[in-house]
């Protein structure tokens, strides 16, 4: 069978630009054959592409729960350098399934599916690659939710994105979390408290996204990214990121003696010296992606 | 007398396109016979007018204690889904009457108004309905406060905001707490030290405001967002204000704890479950607009 | 020697535009003649130029400890009124000098220079008078920590804003403070985790800065709120600024009680009171820019 054919035949063309060879993992539902979502690595770029397209992508406990998987394996491998999540079909993600948040699950398996969904949104935020949401659609509630919480957000023109629980009568107050976060208050109170969705530019102007691009150039643009991140250092990358997310947790003050300390434990490190050095002697640095110390 | 004339003789011509039966009640300043603020409920949408355009609806003592008796009165009814806060003449509201400020009234005087209007604009964002500003014209000091602490604002392309007490020797400080809470950092900083108005379209650019629309507009898209409000089941959009406002206070781990928690409460609530079920049934749901439960 | 001649053998031709008597004060670096920030003050208007064009005015130790002594000298006399820090060449600030950072002058000194930074960038937001960036150029990494550390920014459309520092290994963890705080999470991320460029204009869309302007305008521009700070009374607008800087760090309530309290202080000043008699008089107020009450 030619590539091309065994790419179409498993339905993701896309993914098969690469020349690297491909491993999937497979992640099946309890009742479906197909994987609910896709994971598969090259060249330091995971790419994991939810794939439930029937479903509108919904984010069902077993989605969720592949979904962590897809992130948190060898998650410290140094091979791992970047994660883009995408989606399969027009919809990114139309968040969580309500059929499973009827009465008939109960209130315990309700708590375990947002409890779930949130270990998920704060794993992103928490883990020491950055992680890129490469939109094409709709993204609505948690989906809208996976979206704010990735480090970074590339989505097509045609993209919108929106919090209409409020009109199933369950109030995106989850989603609130990460969407509250991200962009100003009234764009954040007026999306929850309509439901009315926003274009990818209106997305791109408060922040909720970080570029807009036409739909030919998404994948171009998201690779080129996770490319830019590829040639960075990982443990260097690794320790900006944890530092960023706990320094914005703190006040001014005790923000600037945490991020202080951090830059001098960063040059003590092996990449930090080579980096340094590298610049002053006007080359191209040679990472060990190592995070042993340099001195000291 | 024929509706019209009447509605004209009252100076709310725009109120009267209800066809409800109208019900004003009216605040009266201890000095003029006119109402300083008009409040009118029609189909769960309440509308106050700020009434004062003589003195530019400067925020008196008296508006301030009229306001918030006009926002407080039967809040807790289940007719009262939304309430639009707009005010009539070409200034929406100038802030603070510098009258009221001078030595003459004395520290304790000072300390009530500043008291009183600390309480009104908390007391917006802390009532279990939305609250709209629409805004066609100018807001300035505790006038652009009242716009920014508002859940929602939609403002005519001709209105500015600006923040100039510090013009006249007193810097807007209490503006600034809702002001620094709604812009970027560096835009409420430029406002406050020069006093400078800012237009309709660069509020909107810095989340100050929701929506700008031609004045011809105004009326119709603020009560389209009004209306939608209406749409939904009132205790699940009063569960979703009052969790955004409480996890937004909270650092990112205890915010989830709090919404996930919110949201397993939502869907236990007998408007939750009937939108659940309404959307997988494929119907339009009915909620009973109760805080009872579904189940347990 | 002709005035002309002698501001472009100093280099500082544009600092003689205004006809004040010019004073300035020279830092010296340890090893070169030329000083290292220029110092001249006039009308109220300090004026702070990074003079190290061959090195990109790197922010070196030499450089922090320059600019840290032309913030704070004479910082509380009534002859100061705001601070504009420029620089001179095509790079307003490249950031930290990375010779100073090889493991050759190890862990002490590194604290050193981060302390120092640190230092620098909140006594700019914490000093009483308003500072601000005018940049015409590149602004990278600590240099653009320093524009984000500014109470206001004035950009040419030619300035570009970058943390490249994960490109050389030194991911920029402290400019990210400051840079984490002016712009949306997903606009920090970007720029931390790439370091690609953002323009002018993207800058002033996500708050980094406050205002773009042609590069002939810059000046001017620059001057008018300068001088609109200058038309203030000093203790308002201190006042004013340490009560944002307090209350911005405060939950919403608390912050409002601080703020509310200051109200009343600013109103019992003796700049408070005359300008709400000269607005009431309908003439221009004559601040006395004392600290002393006016009543109580």
């Amino acid at each position: 069978m030619a590539r091309g054919a065994l790419c179409r035949a498993v339905g993701v063309f896309r993914l098969c630009r690469t020349s690297a060879p491909l491993t999937w993992t497979r992640f099946y539902s309890h009742t479906e054959p197909e994987p609910l979502t896709l994971r598969q690595q090259s060249g330091g770029i995971r790419r994991i592409t939810l794939n439930n397209p029937r479903k509108r992508n919904a984010l069902s406990l077993s989605m969720l729960e592949s979904l962590r998987e897809n992130i948190l394996t060898d998650v410290d491998s140094d091979d791992l350098r970047v994660i883009i999540i995408s989606a399969k079909g027009p919809v990114f993600s139309s968040g969580h399934d309500l059929k499973e948040l009827t009465s008939t699950q109960g209130r315990d398996y309700h708590t375990k599916v947002f409890h779930t969904c949130a270990e998920v949104m704060t794993l992103i935020q928490d883990i020491p690659v950055p992680v890129i949401a490469m939109v094409n659609g709709v993204a609505t509630a948690a989906g809208c939710q996976l979206v704010a919480s990735c480090d970074v957000a590339v989505a097509t023109q045609k993209s919108t994105f929106a919090t209409p629980g409020v009109n199933v009568g369950l109030f995106c107050s989850t989603p609130a979390v990460a969407i509250g976060r991200a962009v100003p208050r009234k764009v954040a109170m007026e999306m929850l408290f309509t439901g009315t969705p926003i274009s990818a530019h209106d997305a791109l102007l408060h922040g909720l996204i970080s570029k807009v691009v036409p739909e030919e150039q998404l994948e171009e643009e998201t690779m080129a990214i996770a490319q830019r991140v590829c040639q960075a250092s990982r443990p260097v990358v690794a320790l900006g990121k944890a530092t960023f997310q706990r320094q914005m947790a703190q006040g001014r003050d005790a923000a600037y003696a945490t991020a202080s300390k951090v830059m001098v434990d960063n040059l003590a490190l092996r990449d930090g010296q080579e980096g340094i050095r590298a610049f002053i002697e006007k080359r191209k640095p040679v990472w060990s992606h190592k995070v042993d110390k340099a001195h000291d």
